[in-house]
């Protein structure tokens, strides 16, 4: 049984502020969980009912029985899914750009949803490093987490000032950014490596990162259409499918 | 002032139910209900606060003011934005695959959210058709409606016995499906017009439109992912980006 005080520090978690003071963060369900522990990150605990449990009684992992009650007095779901587990953050990996790779940066993405889905879409595509402007959703919001569905696991996501950093990349490095005024980028040369700008919901890319943009770039859109924009999660899927494009 | 039965008459507009009897679905915000009015729907009642009436006030629109308080009753959003409409069903189109153009095919669409984004998707890319299986999510649930961003008043829904509809088009019409056992797409050559038929969330396509069918597809994956999907909202453009790509 999960004490008073148990509980009380995982709830806390469902809080950004506790998050980054404890570099702890949730889990939910069994498959996403599965893709945890088969990962790098450190488990810090599992809280899982006795349906999980017993399935997993011989792995070295810290696991809790806990009761359906408990566990949906701990789960920010509706529905709890039989585990929950306590994650630590990952150590920062280098912020520097030099996989020679595409990266996807994201200036000031607010929505947790539109975040945990590009996070996947950079897994689909294998882009492996996603670096945020601090004012991007918090990657490791349990929304955001879940809305992976495990990709988090394998897309290193950093966050800095996204403007300087952009700026202080080598002068060789192609930065392209999606805007409304971009070319077709159908008939813009998309070279294997660089870096992919996308920018928030309304506002698009804020005027400081695009001036560190090389490659202006826009989806062209079909003749009938009034719609101004596409989600940017969608947006981003398609400039990433063309970059891949084989 | 709303009376008692003007209120319950809109509020049940927020169930199914009621919405197929009655023919009518609600719209809500400022933006999308400008969209509406541009277009060839019958908008039987605006009901706004001041600041939005004042600005209408010239319209031959059937514009009921309310106060704030009686907005937030009828409303289905936590902070309703200055308007809600009350639209007639359109009438239905044609069925019929006619237009010598890409078409869309929605298998058991289940999550609103997902809808609307397709339907904004089919729209950017000027396909003007959905044809949707009858356990696909309502187009008029209001979560749709509001996630197509307007693009639901540039496209045409239609809800059929969708495995019956592919049997019976013309043999000569290419039924594309989207399959993890498909062929590359990029591999594939694709038509200029056809059917491109999307899956369930969970289960993909069923097993009786799969016989109907003509080339399976797929969007190939990145060598390191581990992804077993992406989002069908995310993959349908993906798909139609391709088809439209110049």
């Amino acid at each position: 049984m999960l004490s008073k005080s148990q509980i009380k520090s995982i709830k806390a978690l469902h809080k950004s502020k506790f998050r980054n003071k404890e570099e702890k963060f949730i889990v939910e369900g069994a498959k996403i969980i599965d893709e945890f522990i088969s990962s790098n990150y450190t488990i810090i605990a599992i809280y899982g009912v006795e349906e999980w449990t017993e399935k997993h009684i011989n792995r070295s992992l810290n696991i809790i029985k806990v009761s359906a009650k408990e566990l949906q007095t701990i789960s920010l779901l509706k529905t709890p899914n039989q585990v929950l587990a306590v994650v630590a953050y990952p150590e920062v990996v280098s912020l520097n750009y030099e996989n020679n790779d595409l990266c996807l940066a994201l200036d000031t993405i607010q929505d947790p949803g539109n975040l945990g889905t590009i996070i996947r879409i950079a897994d689909w595509f294998g882009i492996m490093k996603i670096i945020c402007s601090k004012e991007t959703a918090d990657a490791y919001n349990p929304k955001v987490v879940q809305a992976t569905m495990g990709a988090i696991t394998r897309v290193n996501i950093e966050y800095t000032d996204l403007a300087q950093w952009l700026t202080n990349l080598p002068v060789d490095v192609n930065v392209y950014g999606t805007l409304l005024d971009g070319d077709n980028m159908y008939e813009t040369n998309l070279a294997k490596s660089g870096i992919i700008v996308v920018g928030n919901e309304g506002n698009g890319i804020s005027a400081e990162v695009q001036k560190a943009i090389t490659h202006k770039i826009k989806i062209p859109s079909y003749a009938y259409s009034k719609m101004e924009s596409l989600n940017v999660a969608v947006a981003t899927s398609i400039v990433c499918a063309e970059f891949r494009r084989p």
